[in-house]
C-alpha cells in the first residue's frame, strides 16, 4: 500500500492534505499562499515543501495527486496556463513534480477532479452519469459519463461554462462572446449591475457603484436575496440562462445528477427556482426528467482536494 | 458463430441486409415500404417477414440489429415514438422482435448507430473521440467518448441537435425554440427561405414560393449553389451557427475527428468554409485544434445500418 497527499492547487492557496486511507478525511492538512506572481519555479518549490510538510514521517511509499486549474493534459501531466496562473505555459507539471519527490504524481483539471470527489464521496454518490458545474468567478465543470470522466482526445473535456449560450451576449473571461461563464458566472453578475446602474436604473447598489467602491457577484446576490429589484432580476435571469443551458446539457449527456457547486450556486431559491423551472421546461422528452435529481454539492472546497485523493489512489 | 442481419427502420423504407462477415459488405438486402400510418403491429410484422427474407437459409444463429428513430432506450429496447413513426409509444420493439424470430435482438437510436458505423467502417476509423452529426430532414448526432458510445442513464445521450444555439430563435421539430435543428436543418432553411421572400426579399426562388409550390431544404441549397443571393445568405448562416455550435461542443468532449453527414453537409463550400472558419474562431485554445478533423461521412445512408450490423456482433 502507499500513502496519498493530495494538493488543490489555486490562484491564491496552495492546499495539501495527508489522507491515511481512502476515506476524504485528511489526517494532516495545510494551505500556503500561492504567491502567483512569482512565477512557476517559485510555485513548483512551494509545492515541493508543502508536500512534504504534510506526508508522514518515515520511509512510506507515496503517492501525490494534484488539482490544478485548466487547460491542462491530465494524461501527460501538463499544465498550459490558467488566468490567475502567471507564466505556466506548458509546465510539465506532473513529471517536475514527481522528480523532486521521487514518487507518483498525478494531475488532473480542478472542477474534473472536483466531479470525482463529488461523484465518489459528496453528493453524486452511486451513480453511472453525472454532470458538475461549479459556477463562482469562473464556471469550472466535469462530467461523468457512463462510470467514467469525460476526458476526450487531450483531457480537455467538459468545459460546459464555455459553450454559447447567447451569441451575441457579452465577452467570456476566456475571450469568446456569449459563453455561460460571461453570463452567469460571479464577475457576470457584477457586471450586469454595473452597467445598469451606469444606464440610469436604481438600486440599492448605485451608491456604492458611483462611488466607484467595488461591487463583486456576493454583494449582487446580497442585494437580490435583501430584494433590491435590479438584482434579483440579474439572478433571475441568470437562473434561468443557467437553466437552459442545463436543458442542452441534459440532452447531450442525460445525466442523473446535476451537481452544482461554487458561490453562485449557493443563492438559495432566488437563482434555484427560476434555474429548474427553465430546466423542466425546456426538455425535449419526459423521459430526460424522469430520476434525474438537482443537488448542492456537498463537499464545497474540498471537493477538488477529494478528487485528487482519489485520482491518486486509483489510477 | 452467428449470422448477423442488420435493419434501418425509417419512416418511409424499412431495410435489411444481411453480413456474412464482420466487414460491412452485405451479402443479400432487400427495402420496403413502412407504411408507417398502419401503426406498430402491421410495422412490426412486416419487420419480421423482411428479416426472415434476407436470413440465409437453413439452420445457422442469428442475430438481428436493429436502428430505430429515437427516443428510445437502447439498453431496453423501447422505442418511445418519434415523429414519422405514429403510433409508436413504449413499443418494446426488441422483445417484440426477438420472440417473433426466437434469436438475440439489439436495438439502438439510428443516429448513435451511424457514428459507430463511421468509427468503425467509415470517415472516423482508429480515434477514440469522435462526433458524428447528420443534419437532413432532423439533425441527429452520436458522440464516441474516450473510446465507447455515449449513452448516459437511459440511452438518450447525445442529441447535439436538440441544444439550444439561439435562445430567440424559431421553434424546433420538438417544440422547443432555438435548437441547431430549428436554424440549420433543411426545413429550417427552406422556412427562412419562405419568410424572407414573403416578407420582400428578391430571390430566385420567389416565383416557386409564391406559386405555392413545395420548396424545400434542397432546392434552397440549389438556388445558393447557383448564386441565388438571399439563398446563399441563408446557407452561410446554418453553415456560421452550426460552427458555432460545434465548437461549444468541442469544448464539451473535445473530439479527434467530427463527422458530417446527411443532406445539408453535402452543399460543399458555401456551408463548409463559413462553419470552418467560425469552429476554429470560437475554440478557446489551440489545444483544442491541433490533430482535430473534420470529414464528410463515407458510408451515406447505411451508416446506421452498418452501426446496427456492428451493434448485433459484438455486443
Amino acid at each position: 500500500m502507499f500513502d496519498v497527499v493530495a494538493v488543490d492547487m489555486g490562484g491564491t492557496n496552495l492546499r495539501a492534505a495527508y489522507f491515511p486511507t481512502q476515506e476524504p478525511e485528511p489526517a494532516a492538512q495545510r494551505k500556503i499562499p500561492t504567491q502567483a506572481h512569482e512565477g512557476p519555479e517559485a510555485v513548483l518549490q512551494r509545492l515541493v515543501s508543502l508536500i512534504r510538510d504534510v506526508a508522514p514521517a518515515g520511509h512510506t511509499t507515496l503517492r501525490v495527486g494534484v488539482a490544478a486549474p485548466g487547460p491542462l493534459d491530465p494524461r501527460r501531466g501538463m499544465v498550459y496556463g490558467a488566468p490567475n496562473l502567471p507564466g505556466w505555459h506548458a509546465v510539465p507539471l506532473r513529471d517536475r513534480l514527481a522528480e523532486a519527490l521521487g514518487c507518483l504524481v498525478y494531475v488532473g483539471n480542478d472542477a474534473n477532479l472536483g466531479a470525482i470527489g463529488e461523484w465518489r464521496h459528496g453528493a453524486g454518490r452511486g451513480v453511472e452519469n453525472l454532470m458538475y458545474l461549479n459556477i463562482g468567478t469562473g464556471i469550472g465543470a466535469g462530467v461523468i459519463a457512463d462510470g467514467r470522466l469525460l476526458l476526450g482526445a487531450r483531457g480537455l473535456a467538459a468545459e460546459l461554462g464555455h459553450m454559447t449560450v447567447e451569441p451575441e451576449g457579452p465577452v467570456c473571461g476566456c475571450g469568446l462572446r456569449g459563453h455561460l461563464e460571461a453570463v452567469a458566472s460571479g464577475p457576470a453578475l457584477a457586471r450586469q449591475a454595473l452597467e445598469r446602474v451606469q444606464a440610469g436604473e436604481p438600486s440599492s447598489l448605485a451608491n456604492d457603484i458611483r462611488s466607484g467602491k467595488h461591487v463583486g457577484g456576493t454583494d449582487v446576490g446580497v442585494a437580490a436575496q435583501a430584494g433590491d429589484p435590479l438584482a434579483l432580476d440579474i439572478v433571475i435571469r441568470a437562473g434561468e440562462a443557467i437553466g437552459r443551458h442545463l436543458a442542452s446539457l441534459v440532452h447531450a449527456f442525460n445525466p442523473e445528477v446535476i451537481v452544482l457547486g461554487g458561490g453562485v450556486s449557493t443563492l438559495g431559491s432566488i437563482l434555484l427556482d427560476p434555474m429548474e423551472r427553465m430546466l423542466k421546461a425546456q426538455l425535449m422528452s419526459p423521459a430526460y426528467i424522469e430520476g434525474l435529481r438537482l443537488v448542492p454539492a456537498a463537499l464545497g472546497d474540498d471537493a477538488g482536494l477529494i478528487g485528487a485523493m482519489v485520482l491518486a489512489r486509483e489510477m
